[in-house]
């Protein structure tokens, strides 16, 4: 496995491989979720690499941008048969602060992007960069972050950008809670109540398995959000799976939240269908 | 040679080529400039691809986007040696109305923004979906959009774009008069009259090549403009060859004009060198 701190280490480091290339993006502090998508993208690439980078352009003022977990060595331990891992310093990424940028459009200003409101512009940024300098023929990217899979998507097909965007499973611990690197923030007792928010999208599932209109089913997240002790809802929403309009009829749907768990801000989502 | 209407048209038809493809994107009404660009792409590549397409998103309301010139058979006539054409329709370039967009920054407000404030962000969009469709290893603009041309060399490092931008000369007609598709739209007095733009900038070069400092190199450009008649000036600035600020000291400059003569807007440009 090759480590590449810079975009010319990475491009000398891919002029070799020959075959389909595909690429996992991540901000490291590796678990299951990535290791799922690494494993996608070896069974239907040639060539893996895997990115690891904490994007400063993707956290507001006041997030968690220095207390991010980074653990390089502990997440290359991890990568197995991943043939190249790109590892950029700031100033390998941003040599100045870009002047032109990705203009993430309307549906980065709703849901995640109400409460952090530069947020997809700075991934869509670095997503951007990176699928430059890789080139990959697929990109794997998992469904713990719908809306920034469904821009991503949007701006490949706006931009014709030339790869395929592939998706995966939310991975889940024995208890339901969606796993996130920001998990490691939790106290024991706050893993128990951070389980509030699958548990409230279990709930609004049930309702529309059982027939439940859109509103019903969102009423009954909430509710059960609402009474789950120590969560602070940040928003609960069923929207469209694809176009993430708020769902109001029939249709393939995403139960989509956010919430603080003491000082912790998780999201988790959850398909349903209605009608 | 191939023309292609659409992007599956034109991924087959550079399916089967090899080597190093040289691009040149223009809205068709191909003149000399065009040509010399197609003619250094030629030189530099194994193959050579050219666009021809009148991108609705750069122009802004009231401006001559029905009216631009169109004649896609006497352009492809000229285009000799070219493998293929790419001539895509409106609805093939953009099958919906892009949400994910190019934020084409700071540079693009100034100069040709200030008058045509939606301009670069329809033109960076449509270089870059015809980048991405076409993944040259150069692309080559002309130094006439010279603007234009520094927002794309802004755009392709902020993004790592795989490509290499080269520039070629202003071509001018025997009298001065930069070449433009948009001088078919002048009257023979018009024609003379738009060479006033070109010795506004030649009268602004001569006092730099004398020494002189921005500011007189600037007025007696401006000062000249002023009594060309025929024309009204739209603006006439002395700016830094690379960054568009306006230069105020020594330096590598650009005089840059746009004016308008009768109902056409011209624009025009000349390097010069301050101290």
């Amino acid at each position: 496995m090759i480590i590449a701190t810079t975009p010319a280490e990475l491009l000398a480091a891919l002029k070799p491989l020959t075959g389909r290339i595909g690429l996992v993006m991540t901000m490291g502090a590796l678990h299951e979720g990535h290791l799922s998508l690494v494993e996608a993208a070896r069974q239907e690439s040639d060539h893996v690499v895997v990115s690891i980078y904490v994007n400063p352009l993707q956290f507001g003022p006041g997030e968690d941008f220095d207390a991010y977990p980074r653990d390089l060595e502990g997440d290359v331990a991890k990568l197995e048969g991943v043939d190249v891992v790109f590892a950029p310093t700031d100033e390998a990424m941003y040599p100045r602060t870009p002047l032109v940028r990705i203009d993430p459009g309307p549906v980065s200003t709703i849901l995640e992007g109400k409460t952090r409101p530069t947020h997809f512009a700075g991934v869509l940024q670095v997503v951007h960069k990176v699928f430059n300098l890789v080139r990959p023929h697929a990109a794997w990217f998992g469904q713990k972050d719908a809306q920034q899979l469904a821009l991503i998507r949007t701006m490949v097909a706006d931009l014709n950008m030339p790869l395929e965007i592939k998706s995966g499973p939310i991975k889940r611990e024995p208890s339901g809670l969606a796993m996130s690197s920001r998990n490691s923030y939790l106290s024991d007792i706050e893993k128990e109540q951070a389980l509030g928010l699958s548990q409230a999208l279990a709930a609004g599932k049930r309702v529309a398995d059982n027939g439940g209109s859109p509103m019903q089913t969102l009423a009954a997240a909430r509710e059960s959000l609402a009474h789950a002790p120590g969560v602070k809802m940040d928003y609960l929403e069923l929207v469209d799976r694809d176009t993430f309009m708020e769902l109001t009829g029939s249709g393939k749907g995403l139960l989509v939240t956010a919430a603080w768990v003491g000082t912790t801000r998780l999201i988790d989502n959850l398909e349903v269908l209605i009608g």
